[in-house]
């Protein structure tokens, strides 16, 4: 089990990647980082701003949604990650991502699905990334946050969210996820990548037609299947990591 | 009341802040704060680089139009702010901003009111945004700066500047405001950011139709309603302030 | 008379703002400036990388096409400058910049004048901004630099090119000049600004008409006009210069 | 013949200029040199991050296809490198450069050749740039990095691999190269920077005609032709070359 104080430095750091990768701006976004061992998680306080943030604004909330640190409150998206963990966290999410990164969110309010419109696309998505249906104005007055948990929940009924780890809320931005807090982060600038060429590609011609499917099952399986041969097999099995200058 | 080297601080912290936020370029642009005690605004000087911007450029007048500072001629908008600061002043306002940002130029230049289209226009704007009617040719000769800031007042004549902080002047540019000039600048990068986002989705998807009241509502009321729960309520009830970084 | 050493440092500070302006790549674009009393103009060398770029190659040429420093070849578009040199230097063109900044090369590829359609367009230039013709194949092989100078002078027939500093050359890019080379520049940065706005504008409505008369001269007036009022008026009546970080 | 360990770091610099350049994030795309006289190929190794990159990721390859360095495993894209150096190394060609930069793959997903529009185009590629058919199901399964290559190839089946230094491969992104893995990212820079003006162009305007054959003739000439004036003669026939700062 990893310490509660090397969970926050996680999600501490990966809360501050969305700044250096231009996801946020002000106190825009949220971090939260997953502990299955104890059933908490780990999330960026409301309304502080990111050159402001220390480990202590990072909240400890239990599954059950009781606030366990109480000096700071926790992010008011708060219940929809607990929502997500309560459902994804068996698969093995253990990291959830919330922007409003810009060709993210001008996709999230076009109200529509991402369908795979290229490679770069299936090497993290495997096909189509899901939007949310529009909350009732009865779940937004009850419980908005819970609701929006769900609605991406639903959005997600027939998918792996490991393989298709995203998903837009209608009107509002995207939630990315991960097996950790940084993979989240890395799939959240994937996602913002490929919104920005699908967009630019969707205005020039409306009639891509998404990419083959024998073309998306070959870039999956060449990162994620069992004779993937993407990337490096070091003995430790751990990937290269970036130097510091990454974060910079 | 805030002494007038104090204000003069603040509102050449907030010019040189449309700079680190990329609104302005060269001499363009301007912010000023007013000061409801002594009925004084301080505005940036007209034509001077930000680059070499000092207090002794940040220009006292009254809200008469009496020019205190003699040593510089106040920024050429002067009028425009000074008409806006005698409509809002006694609604709280206690900054205004103007820029040519490129995507909220755009719309400006569009001629249109901006609807909502989603929830981060939703978190600082409650609802469209207004853009003035034209200036008739006798206003354009007989005070083209005061009838801009007349056709500002009139465009937001059913709207509380302190909930919809901004207007487009019609193929002009933004003209934003807030309680404090920081907050001003704060509007202008939001609208800068929000016009991106509505440009994009438009040329994708022109029929796309406004946010629901119900998301609005829910959105600025988690931030300024009664029962706001954005953010945090510290013991002096002061915002958690960016670190000096957030500047650079 | 101003040293040919003088001359060919301010030649090189503009060439280098060029890079800090975003407006070229690699070896792309020049800018050049003029000595009226001398009857020599300097250029950058051709080809040569910006980060590379020293006084020495910035090379004299008279007005008659004599190149005077041999070391190096003059930029390829030398004879391009020597013609606009040679109809405008009379109406105080001191400093001519050519790049291939994106938008700006975009619209010249559109091969369409660009009508005023914001006040950020009416600051800088005095209405539309021309394009040239296409030249004729013979004119291609017989003098190509020669007959796009010519070809920009005949855009600019009807103009003052004090007041409509830039044309563009059809499918190639923008050509803007002004007072002296740091002007050329910042006609430079103001077209490729309002190119990318009005790009965007088209994009999402083609139909919108150029700004009205009265508000073009309105904005010309109070920055040109013998009551202008923008800008300050110091005793030496020179311009605030900005600091050396502008250049970084 | 260059040493191996010239040759790496070579490639080393290439590949980091891919990041300078804004072309790559993360551990994306890749840059191979080849040596004639050895046979040998060095190309970066898979999925390791740029920021950590070191010459001991550069993994040598024999033409055939041998793999000379064990201790990482060469890109996923090698036997495509591969199958390019067969059949245009005796053309010269002695780098190759592939990314998933944005404007050039958003052109890939549109699935077209891109047409000569403008003399920044004309200055870099003689004319068209060629996009890959589509692979079959069997291609994919088979060899699909190999079937890649020769799709790419075939695409170029009439057209001189020095003087058309790229193409598209389909869905998927560019494949650019050149006599040296340098030149390679510069016409991979060339062609980002063309891709972004041609899609805002044809946006604006789809029936924009490419530029006429005079023009783009003239533009290559005065690069290559016989009797080409751009850039220096210098005695030892080098280019002048950029100063560090270029790579920073």
């Amino acid at each position: 089990m990893e310490s509660i104080h090397e969970l926050k430095q996680e999600v501490l750091e990966a809360n501050l990647a969305l700044v250096t990768n231009k996801l946020v701006i002000s106190t825009w976004g949220n971090v939260s980082g997953y502990d299955p061992e104890s059933g908490i998680f780990v999330i960026k306080a409301s309304g502080v701003p990111y050159s402001a943030l220390r480990e202590e604004h990072m909240v400890a909330v239990e599954l059950s949604g009781k606030i366990i640190d109480t000096k700071y409150r926790p992010s008011s998206d708060t219940n929809t990650h607990r929502i997500i963990y309560s459902h994804f966290s068996e698969k093995g999410i253990r990291g959830i991502v919330h922007t409003h990164s810009q060709y993210a969110s001008i996709w999230a309010q076009l109200g529509r699905a991402l369908p795979c419109f290229g490679t770069t696309h299936a090497d993290y998505f495997d096909g189509e990334i899901p939007c949310t249906e529009e909350l009732t104005d009865d779940e937004i007055l009850e419980g908005y946050e819970k609701y929006t948990g769900i609605s991406i929940i639903n959005a997600m009924r027939d998918k792996d969210p490991l393989r298709v780890p995203a998903a837009f809320v209608i009107h509002h931005g995207p939630f990315a996820w991960g097996e950790t807090p940084e993979k989240g982060v890395m799939n959240s600038v994937v996602l913002e990548y490929i919104c920005k060429m699908a967009i630019m590609m969707n205005i020039v011609d409306p009639n891509i037609r998404p990419l083959r499917e024998a073309i998306l099952r070959k870039h999956q399986d060449r990162k994620y299947g069992v004779n993937a041969y993407y990337g490096q097999i070091s003995k430790s099995n751990q990937p290269i990591k970036s130097d510091k200058q990454d974060k910079e």
